[in-house]
C-alpha cells in the first residue's frame, strides 16, 4: 500500500532497486528512485493488432545452455515482465507479468545504447557528427581520459582502449564510483563524488591500440550521448524526443535518467513502454521508416547490418553467445541466418529485431543477476525460436 | 543546450534549484531534480475558450503594500511563469512567459496543501477518516512527537502545538534537516541523515495545548499526506490520481516528489500544468462537481469556506495579510466580500477561487525570495482587482 516494493517488509530505494525482490517494482518505477528527464510522445495512434495463437508450451527449443526448454518455461525461469511481439507490425503477442502492466516505461538498461547509437546515425546524415573525428572536437573535456585520442567510430564500435572493467556486482571498483557518479547508487560521501561527465573525462587509457579490441564499457555510451548533445546543440532527452519518439508516434513518454549536473545516462537510463520499444524495432526492422515517413536514414541501418570489426567482436568474451556476430554503433548483430539483430541490457531487457521472419520481440525482465551466461545463451535461441514459430503462423 | 538552466554559466542542480536565476528553469523540471512519483491523468477534452479583452496596462489598484500598481507591473515585479484565468469555466487569459510554455508541470510548493487537504474530506465522506480523530489511530509511529496527543483535525488546520520553526533560509535549522530528509536538499552526511516520515516522528511538542494557535508548519501537510495514505490503504500518488485527477479530467499527468524511501512531499511537491491547476480551482469554485460530476463533498468545501478558528488565526503572522480570513482544511480563506480563497506556495505560486467574480486565477511564478510579504500584499489585492476586471466585462 503505501510502501512502494514487491517485498511485504521494506521498501525499494536507491541502495537497493536493482536487487529482488525489489527490482519487479522499480524497473518500472525508475523516475521514484532517479531523477529523470522526460522524453515527450506525440501518439499517433495505437499498433494494430492481429493476435496469433501460438502455445508457448508447446514450443520447444535447444537452449545454447546444452538444455531443452519450452518457451513458456523460459519466460518463467527468466523472470519476465513483458513479452510484446510485433509480426509484420501488428501485435502478435502481448504479455504482462507479476507487478507489470504494460503502462509505464520499464527500465530498458543497455538496449538504451541501441537507441543512442540509432540517434548517432540521423546526426551524421545532417552532417553535424562525422564518425571518424576525433571525440574531443565535440567533447575536448574528456582531452586527459582515454577518450582523447580516439574517434566517435570506437566509441560506437565499443573498440576504445581503457583499462576500466566493467564490474556490475564489486562495491569498491571504479565501476562502483561510475555507478554513483550517474547517480544509480547512493553517494556515501559527498565531497569525495564527482557526476557522470567528470567521471567519462578521467577514464583510463588501455595498453592497445583503439580499434583493435571488443571492450563492452557503458561509459563509452554515456560519452555518445554527451557527444551527441555536443553535435546538435540540444539536451539528450529534447533530441530523441524531436528527432524520433514524436516522428515514430509513439503512445506514451519515455524518460531518462539524469545525474545531479542533469548528464543523461545514454548508456542505460531509458525508460519506455514495451509497446513503444516494439516500435522502435519496428522502425529498425523496417530500414529506417515507419508508417511510410523516413525517419533514419537506411545507409546508417544498412551499415550497421553489415559493417563492423567482426575480428575484434570474436576475440572477445562476447563471442560464444554470437559466434558470427558484432556490434556496430551500440547494436548487437546475432550473425544468425535470420539476420537478427538486438539490443540487450542487463537483468533481461531484450529488443530483438528478426527481419527474415518479419518480426520484433520486446522482452523487459526482472532477472535478479545483472549477468546470467546461461540464461542469456537460452534466451537467444528462445527468441529466435519464437520468430520462426511466429512466422510459421502466417 | 545541453545544460541545463537559465544561467548560461551553470547548471540547475538539488544545491541551487529554489535560487534565481536556476528556478526559472528548475521550477518546471523538478523531475530532473527529485525523484517523482507520476499523478497520471485521463484527459476528457480541453477546457473551452472564451478570450476576454482585458488591458493588463490599464488594470490599476492599490496594492496591500500602500503602492498603486498597474497589473502588467505586478506581472513584471514578481517573475510571473504563468497566468491563467477561468470565467465561468473557460479560458478568459492565459500568459505563459520567459522560460515556460504551459506544457510542463510546474511545481506548486505549498499550492499542494491544499490539494492534500481537498482530498481528505473525499475519505471523511468515505468513513475512512474522522477528523477529530488521533492521528496516532492512523499512524502509530509518530507517538514520541508533537503529534502525539493531537487529532487529524488539527494537522488539517495548522494548530499543531510545537516547537519546530519554519525557516525556510536558515541551513542549519531543524527546517533544513526537514528539507534534506525529504530529498529537496543535498545531503551532506548520508550517516546522520533521516528520511520524511524519521523526520515527522522526531517533530518537538509545543508548550501550548494543540488547537489554540495557528502555526504554520509544512512539516503537518506532509504528516496530512501519510495520513491518508494510511486511511485510505494506497500511496498518495495513486490516491490522488484515482479519487481526483481522473475524474477531473485533467489534461496532463502530474507528480509528486517522493524521499529516498517513497515519502510523498505532500506539503509542496506537486507540479501541475496551469491549466490543469485551473480546472481543479473550478472544481472547488463549483463545490465539489465538475462536468455535472461530483467529485468532493460539498460539505466538506462548505466547511472550507465557513469553519475554522478564526482566533488563532488573527493572533498569528498571517493576520495582516488577511485580516478577516482564516485557514482551514488547508485552505486560505481571504474574508474578503468577493468570499474568495486560496491556496498560496512560496516564490510567488497562487490557485485563487473568486466564488463572487465566478472566475478561478492561477498565478505561477520564480520570485526570488520564497517569501516577500509587501509583494504578497500586492499580489493579493491584484488578484482580487483581476477577478473583479474580469468580472465586469461579462
Amino acid at each position: 500500500m503505501t510502501a512502494r516494493t514487491s517485498s511485504p517488509s521494506a521498501p525499494a530505494m536507491l541502495a537497493n532497486w536493482r536487487l529482488s525482490p525489489h527490482s519487479a517494482w522499480a524497473f518500472h518505477h525508475v523516475r521514484e528512485l532517479i531523477p529523470t528527464a522526460e522524453i515527450a510522445a506525440k501518439p499517433s495512434g495505437a499498433l494494430a493488432s492481429r493476435p496469433i495463437d501460438l502455445d508457448l508450451s508447446q514450443l520447444t527449443f535447444a537452449g545454447g545452455d546444452g538444455r531443452d526448454w519450452r518457451f513458456s518455461d523460459l519466460i518463467d525461469a527468466t523472470h519476465t515482465d513483458a513479452l510484446v511481439v510485433l509480426h509484420r507490425g501488428a501485435v502478435a503477442m502481448e504479455i504482462y507479468r507479476g507487478a507489470y502492466d504494460g503502462t509505464r516505461p520499464h527500465i530498458l538498461f543497455s538496449v538504451s545504447k541501441s537507441l543512442t547509437g540509432t540517434l548517432a546515425g540521423l546526426l551524421v546524415a545532417d552532417g553535424l557528427l562525422t564518425p571518424d573525428d576525433p571525440v574531443v572536437k565535440y567533447v575536448p573535456e574528456i582531452a586527459g581520459s582515454a577518450y582523447g585520442d580516439c574517434t566517435v567510430r570506437h566509441v560506437l564500435d565499443m573498440t576504445v582502449s581503457t583499462t576500466l572493467e566493467e564490474a556490475y556486482l564489486d562495491p569498491d571498483s571504479d565501476y562502483a564510483r561510475y555507478r554513483r557518479a550517474t547517480g544509480w547508487n547512493p553517494v556515501t560521501d559527498p565531497s569525495k563524488e564527482t557526476d557522470l561527465h567528470g567521471f567519462l573525462a578521467e577514464v583510463p587509457r588501455g595498453p592497445e591500440a583503439h580499434g583493435t579490441l571488443f571492450r563492452y564499457r557503458s561509459p563509452n555510451s554515456d560519452l555518445l550521448g554527451w557527444i551527441l548533445e555536443r553535435a546538435a546543440g540540444q539536451r539528450f532527452a529534447d533530441l530523441f524526443c524531436e528527432r524520433i519518439w514524436k516522428p515514430l508516434g509513439c503512445e506514451s513518454a519515455a524518460d531518462i535518467t539524469v545525474d545531479r549536473s542533469g548528464g543523461a545516462r545514454t548508456a542505460g537510463g531509458i525508460s519506455t513502454t514495451a509497446r513503444d520499444l516494439a516500435r522502435f524495432g519496428e522502425l529498425m526492422r523496417l530500414g529506417g521508416t515507419y508508417d511510410g515517413r523516413r525517419i533514419v536514414p537506411s545507409a546508417w541501418i544498412d551499415d550497421i547490418l553489415t559493417a563492423g570489426n567482426r575480428d575484434a567482436w570474436q576475440k572477445s568474451e562476447f563471442g560464444a553467445l554470437m559466434p558470427n556476430g558484432c556490434y556496430r554503433s551500440q547494436w548487437y548483430r546475432t550473425g544468425k541466418p535470420s539476420g537478427a539483430f538486438c539490443g540487450i541490457g542487463i537483468h533481461g531487457q531484450w529488443l530483438y529485431v528478426d527481419p527474415r521472419a518479419e518480426t520484433v520481440i520486446v522482452k523487459f525482465s526482472s532477472q535478479p543477476e545483472p549477468l546470467d551466461e546461461a540464461l542469456d545463451h537460452a534466451v537467444m535461441a528462445g527468441l529466435d525460436a519464437l520468430a520462426r514459430g511466429i512466422a510459421a503462423t502466417g
